[in-house]
């Protein structure tokens, strides 16, 4: 009787998950979750990947989510494992990616009095979940099983609907813990509804009017778009931008560069060239309109402070207000296909003059070259050159996932506008260093070919989320660069206190990578070339499992290489301004 | 002036957790904390330890605090750095250990505004902070200044009175964020006050009578003593007991077992008798009174539920209310030495029937001497015997860190009482498998000799952890019980649900442990008998660093073999009692 209680209410909630769409699970190993765990391996139509370690299950699941731009769930048992979910939650809220996070619990009665595994779960990820409920003992009652059902209905409704994020199912379980698995399969449903895809079209005609007037009065446009702006409003922002003529500083994690939307008014180089205090004077635009996240480069917020125009738009779907700058003058709520498609039906007396668009696509030109040039001539292995290497090696339609700190600084500075496609992703919600080989492993389930580029701290930071590949069988190239420390440390004022520097901000890790990757069971192989490198690379696409592929630079190497080109660019810049 | 602001208030905040007796301070590193981090480096009186993964340098501050019984500072960046800690957080909170948490953070107007690693750390642990506070600014107004020593003050006050636990100082700071480190010994007082130590009476003489009352209408009382007893607590308690002629169940944990309290009325074989159903009736208590957290013994568990007398006492200083079995009576709010002492000094007039006390130590001495035997005859390498032999081994005043599931269980089963003293502790507050290595590591830092006996799974959880002893060059012998994957769950009813077993619960891992400890420097043995164990084991102590000594076992193997000894002394309990 109470496994039959039991067995019917777990079954009806994990048939709510799948007839939400539900398809991936990301599952720790524990006591308590047991009837939740047996049942959803249960399940014909769920994958489920175990993942040991909870900090690295969730940053696994949430790139799975990321990559597949749908929910998904993480199950664990009771007690710390909920509460080492905590990291990729929170980077999941900044980041709107949707999780439904489930926590096995003990029942009311052995929580609070000193139990084992027991902890106050109730609440546990406070305002980074958007929903929680404590949900009620199992029964097998028409009512309760109506309940769980909406429960998990909801939980997926609410993780994936308007600012996408987490929703956390608190669920406490009495023993026995085993459910009667030749029964579960009577609470499925056999008949799965047709999913309608989710595609809310937030937006109202009265913004699109507002925003076409600001257009209209407007003679220096700019469009500034950062991470996870959905693919079709990519193509929309880019077709508006090109029959108006007006420029686009594109993020890396737009995916504008790289999806096949080449055109003139995409800018990829303008973290460089907007250092220069003259062209960024000659840049200021009358009107910007940013869409999606902050962009990763500090040159461009610098931009938008000091020369914010009389109207800053922020266009967002969600009641969020990303600005650091302080300038913006108006947020617009609205997702951008539904504005730029209907801004491009109206504006059709609009076009901006030519000149405007000229003078960007002029140093952007320049400045494209230049780094490329640079590029070209550098032999010695460069922390800058492998993300031109990469672009340059990765099939079409791969996975390039980039960790935080350098990697992502210099994918901003290096990876051009480009026919091939590729996915840039990263996580960009809190900018952790963490749990990021984890979200990569998450991500290339959903890629053929999946390349992490990641700095030796940050490798180390999430080295437990290798065993995820082995587990699971999963295939992943890591491009390790290994400057033995935090190298972002050598480009802050701290770097000049020599003091207590190697201490607390330098810290060596003198870790042996090679042996590290073979406990996971993963290939190891240290570059010394470029011809070394590109041989690895392509081998490792044709491997099964971990490769990683370690480049070795050096720290304050890497900055006087960094800062001498960016001088050079500056006076040819300064030059050309000359003549 | 900033940059005076920005010293003078920070280096006052690191004074006043000098003053309040902080000694030992955990950063990892990071950009925002930069101020406070190299204010901490330039304090002669601190200890810094470095440790890169926040979630085991939480781990490492608790297990220092555990072992020296005086709390630890914690100080990392801004981002999910702080969300790393809370396992250690929530671990801390329910085992009541003292940790001042020091979260660097944005300030006001880069919050909730897509700024790079910038969360909302308000209030980011939730019910786990005892208490929480988000600091002003940097100011160099003496007001500030007295402000800031305050808090500081108060953190490590709240932290270490009452129930000890886990105080949450978020410190907003602004760009530049290096302090003038020559300037920075002003603000730090020369003279130092003698602290006074903490040592709360917490106790009232009308709760010392009712229990003298309960006491003397009793007939058979018993005391159970679970983990974190103070030293005092240990020897009053026991003092009293001999006295009066009362059993104790000393758990492993309360340190009782192994630290010169060797006495009749101290009992070690409990968890194994108890299960004898014969013999539990025959021991049924009148009176218990419970001291310290929830014994480990599932058996005890059991015995006090369905044996629980008319007066069941739990003592505890803090208003906790730890009885997951339901059937305590009474709380007596007061510190154990409290109790104990003043019951000596009133109780001269009480004796038990010797009676009582012998058929304990009946049962106990068989049990013992079978235990013994069964560890004797054991040739092949066993999970039980590892902790004979650890006992045997380890010097006098030695560190055994436990890791949870079942080493926590084996050393509960054959840990004896013994005149060796030895520190036994675990991470009991949740009982976590994660977080064990850096518990341990942070522990090491107060012992001459340390040794962790720990399983695969916990083992690779916090395999990062080891990176600590290569930064702090720390000493620590682990001993690791490999049975590849998750032994408890072949104890558990899901054993015999074979589909989906080792997917969702037998986990193997597949891990070369050899080369992940190679990877951060350690040194590795694998012991194949006996006598290989006692040589490496020996040979450990003469070595600096991590020594790993690994010590492979079968799974179900030790499930029959842990019965089949448990069945064997059923048996002779049962053909004594039939004696």
């Amino acid at each position: 009787m109470t496994s039959d209680a039991l067995t019917s209410y777990v079954a009806t909630f994990v048939d709510g998950l799948v007839s939400s769409g539900i398809v991936d699970v990301v599952i720790s190993p524990g006591s308590r979750s047991t009837p939740l765990a047996l049942t959803m391996a249960e399940c014909d139509e769920l994958n489920v990947y175990t993942n040991i370690d909870e900090r690295s299950a969730a940053f696994f699941a949430l790139g799975i989510a990321k990559a597949k731009q749908h929910p998904v769930v993480l199950l664990c048992t009771s007690g710390t494992a909920a509460a080492n979910y905590f990291p990729a939650i929170v980077e999941a809220h900044y980041s709107r990616v949707p999780l439904v996070v489930v926590t096995a619990d003990r029942p009311h009665e052995l929580r609070e009095v000193g139990a084992p595994q027991a902890i106050d779960q109730v609440d546990l990820y406070g305002k980074y979940a958007k929903w929680f409920v404590d949900v009620s003992i199992p029964e097998s009652s028409v009512e309760a099983l109506r309940y769980i059902k909406q429960v998990a209905k909801r939980a997926v409704h609410v993780a994936e609907r308007g600012g996408q994020g987490v929703t956390h199912v608190n669920f406490p379980l009495r023993e026995p813990l085993l459910p009667n698995l030749a029964e579960v399969h009577n609470f499925f449903e056999e008949r799965r509804e047709e999913r309608k895809k989710v595609s809310e079209r937030i937006g109202s005609q009265a913004d699109v009017a507002y925003v076409e007037q600001l257009l209209e009065r407007a003679e220096k446009p700019l469009f500034i778009c950062g991470q996870q702006i959905s693919e079709e409003g990519s193509r929309e922002i880019v077709a508006l931008a090109d029959m108006l003529n007006i420029p686009i500083l594109a993020d890396p994690l737009s995916n504008i560069r790289t999806n096949n939307l080449v055109q003139d008014v995409v800018m990829d180089s303008y973290d460089t060239f907007l250092k220069n205090e003259r062209v960024a004077e000659e840049l200021a635009p009358d009107l910007i309109v940013r869409f999606g996240g902050m962009p990763v480069s500090k040159t461009t917020l610098k931009f938008m402070t000091n020369y914010a125009p009389e109207n800053f738009i922020m266009v967002d779907h969600t009641l969020d207000w990303r600005d650091p700058t302080g300038t913006i003058t108006d947020v617009i709520v609205s997702h951008e296909e539904f504005l730029c498609r209907s801004l491009r039906e109206q504006c059709e007396n609009i076009t901006f003059s030519k000149n405007w668009l000229s003078k960007w696509m002029n140093v952007q030109n320049i400045t494209s070259d230049l780094l490329q040039q640079a590029m070209a001539n550098t032999e010695e292995l460069d922390e800058g050159k492998v993300v031109v290497e990469l672009q340059e090696a990765l099939p079409e339609q791969s996975l390039l996932f980039v960790g935080n700190s350098m990697p992502i600084r210099d994918v901003d500075t290096f990876l051009r506008k480009s026919s091939k496609s590729l996915d840039v992703l990263a996580n960009r919600g809190a900018n952790g260093i963490d749990g990021v080989v984890s979200a990569a492993l998450g991500a290339s389930t959903a890629y053929h070919h999946s390349v992490l580029l990641i700095g030796d701290v940050s490798f180390y930071h999430d080295l437990n989320g290798l065993l995820a590949a082995h587990l699971n069988e999963l295939n992943l190239t890591v491009v390790l660069v290994n400057n033995d420390g935090g190298g972002i440390f050598s480009f802050l004022p701290q770097a000049k206190e020599e003091k207590h520097f190697e201490l607390l901000f330098g810290t060596p890790l003198g870790i042996d990578f090679s042996n590290a990757v073979k406990a996971y069971h993963g290939s190891f192989h240290k570059a010394s070339n470029w011809a070394d490198f590109r041989y690895y690379l392509e081998e490792s696409f044709r491997t099964k499992g971990v490769t990683v592929i370690e480049i070795e630079t050096v720290r304050t190497k890497n900055v006087e290489t960094h800062r001498s080109m960016w001088k050079d660019i500056e006076d040819a810049l300064n030059e050309e301004k000359e003549k």
